[in-house]
């Protein structure tokens, strides 16, 4: 199934038919035509066909997709069915709204531990994951396996802590510092989160509409 | 400067160059070539100019893109410097975060208050922003201008919520649900953050790296 030179506009693409698959199955859809899928998703038609031809063929000329499959097929792509697993740095308010509320296990991720700096929060657990203290960061990231390392911490601290992280073997960031953070060392994934890109996308919507 | 038809993809990429612009600015590069911009920003020299044409004539041949003067007309063109005014419902963690952490008056947005049903929180401020009784919405939305909402909100009331701010005119939304909201009366724009669209991303990656 993995393809070489897939454009990162198809990749990002894949977690949203990921998502409105899964709204269709909710809503008891059973197949739907690239035509109607493209329709709600404001996608062309062709562009859908393109997209999936990329990973496979997963339609039937006149039927359409049957929506269950497809989703399976998208998910196994995207890795929701690999059992990554995680530890977040930094427990603030960023931190334990993730941790509260954000469905990792719906992702494939399982959230291990938590560290934080804070007295009152180091020894807690927030929605059933441990809250260590940062001294205890290298001992657990050379006993665990870890995929991916959410970053929910200052600014001030986000590059530096970063690279420590590399120089541990972490591979994988989940960004939420708005720095663009960087390494020299091959195969490292940093996915940064902009909410400000998000915003201004809004403010030029409602300046143009 | 407005322009018709302006694909959302362009639209998406304008946030990403003014971001990369200030960091150039910030690190004290005069101009820049699209070949340069392009291969810090992995898209193509082609791309970028054709992205540019479709609001005015930036660049200048054999000279390139001056940094500052880019910059702010990027800035413009998203409404940085409009002053579109907000307020925000639901002050729990996220909210809290984003009121501490989020740099609104970057993105040209005031945020004039913050609205909860905790009398934990209501008559606080956070970072400046007073926060008020639910039960206060109706009236100040009715006496405020008011451009868009961040709803930080749980799942279950969004909609109703998104539902009730457009009968008070409201056309603007910053939606954290994680609901894909929608309405049927026009002009309403809904800014949806996705978190996990991007962890699946990285799921991806990580995967196929």
């Amino acid at each position: 199934m993995k393809k070489e030179n897939i454009s990162d506009a198809v990749i990002r693409r894949l977690p949203r038919y990921y998502r409105h698959l899964n709204e269709l199955c909710s809503r008891g859809v059973v197949r739907i035509s690239s035509h109607s899928l493209g329709q709600e998703m404001s996608i062309t038609a062709s562009q859908i066909r393109q997209d999936f031809s990329c990973f496979g063929e997963f339609g039937q000329q006149g039927y359409g997709y049957n929506v269950e499959e497809l989703k399976a097929e998208i998910g196994h792509i995207l890795g929701v069915d690999n059992d990554h697993h995680l530890i977040m740095i930094g427990v603030g308010n960023l931190g334990h709204a993730l941790l509260q509320n954000f469905p990792f296990s719906q992702c494939g991720f399982t959230v291990d531990a938590a560290f934080d700096v804070s007295p009152a929060v180091i020894g807690t657990a927030v929605n059933g994951v441990p809250i260590c203290s940062m001294s205890e960061l290298d001992t657990f990231i050379q006993s665990h396996s870890v995929d991916v390392v959410v970053l929910t911490i200052p600014q001030t601290v986000a590059q530096d802590t970063a690279d420590h992280l590399i120089s541990l073997g972490v591979k994988g960031f989940w960004n939420f510092t708005n720095i663009e953070l960087s390494s020299q060392v091959p195969d490292v994934q940093f996915e940064n989160i902009h909410f400000a890109d998000s915003l201004l996308t809004l403010s030029y919507r409602i300046a143009n509409r």
